[in-house]
């Protein structure tokens, strides 16, 4: 994994984390010009001072957010797809795990996706070191399933960038309410993404 | 089809086409918000006076650059398919006329899919009312494809708004700057949506 340096004054423990999901449901909801520290403060009761406390500034919350959006991309996603053995199970786990963190934490994982161009320049390469760990690990795995099944005919990077496009065009679907639960949009991506319309499940 | 209304003093001519394509173009840029009625006559090599022959302002230029991004939707991709008679081949040619519309016209394809938010409401309904015949088309061929297959553990309504963000995805991908051609790019949506990472081919 790439070294990546930590924000200044944030910490690690339960009530930053409240802060930065908080956070990002605002910056979600306002964007993130439109979005005061003073908003965020109010929403997570705190003071002005208290919430310079946690985080200097909107720059190093923005910063922030994202770090905490690709630690849970690397604990709930890549690291449990990297105890599976064989590859079409990594490949399920890696996505499963994906639609279920973008689920769980769409304000977070959806600032971590659009708002690289707001980053401060001191942070971006950071963060686009990290990002593009999960998508060279995505290209891989779906190089070892592809190469294991002999289908030469695909495209492994082009695969991961179309796969990470399903996923968020079902979420995004899911968004305006569907009735389905994680479970089963997990399962259809999942179906989907390994299987296609037409291919018979073996 | 739904039956929808021209804006005002605008027509069909080749240098009308020619206008919104531009006006897509510089939008996609700088922003529909940064971009002024002064920096696309300038493009289009007109006077102010010239442009608002063809069109009355910014508001009836966005309605515009999306009808003119639907009309081509339903000549280049929806009517081909309709034309098909088995749904395996229909969704292959409404997949692959996408992914080449949405490659050839990248400025008012995009504009089409993200500007909703900026449309005036008097047009709003009008634009929803074509983009969701779209969808809603793609969502019944994807229905027959799985019907005929017998995947009921397939739901087409989500498998349709998937197949859609895989499409954007490799876009995206290749416009980075990816060495394949056109017709590779089609290819590999049209693998990937039909016969998955994993399974076989027929």
């Amino acid at each position: 994994m790439p070294t990546y340096q930590k924000p200044p004054t944030v910490n690690d423990d339960a009530r930053a984390q409240d802060i930065y999901r908080e956070a990002a449901r605002i910056i979600s909801e306002k964007g993130f010009d439109a979005t005061s520290m003073g908003d965020i403060a109010e929403t997570v009761d705190l003071t002005k001072g208290g919430l310079y406390y946690y985080i200097k500034g909107k720059k190093a919350l923005l910063f922030a957010i994202m770090n905490f959006a690709l630690d849970l991309l690397e604990e709930r996603v890549m690291a449990p797809a990297r105890a599976i053995e064989t590859p079409d199970n990594r490949l399920a786990t890696l996505l499963g795990g994906y639609v279920r963190l973008v689920l769980q934490e769409p304000a977070a994982m959806g600032i971590l996706v659009s708002e690289d161009e707001k980053l401060d320049p001191s942070y971006r390469p950071r963060i686009m070191e990290r990002k593009r760990a999960y998508t060279d690990y995505l290209h891989a795995v779906i190089g070892e399933v592809v190469a294991a099944r002999g289908h030469s005919d695909i495209d492994p990077a082009l695969a991961a960038f179309g796969i990470l496009g399903l996923v968020h065009g079902v979420v995004h679907w899911c968004q305006d309410g569907d009735g389905l639960s994680e479970d089963e949009v997990v399962a259809q991506v999942t179906r989907i993404a390994l299987h296609g319309l037409v291919s018979p499940l073996p």
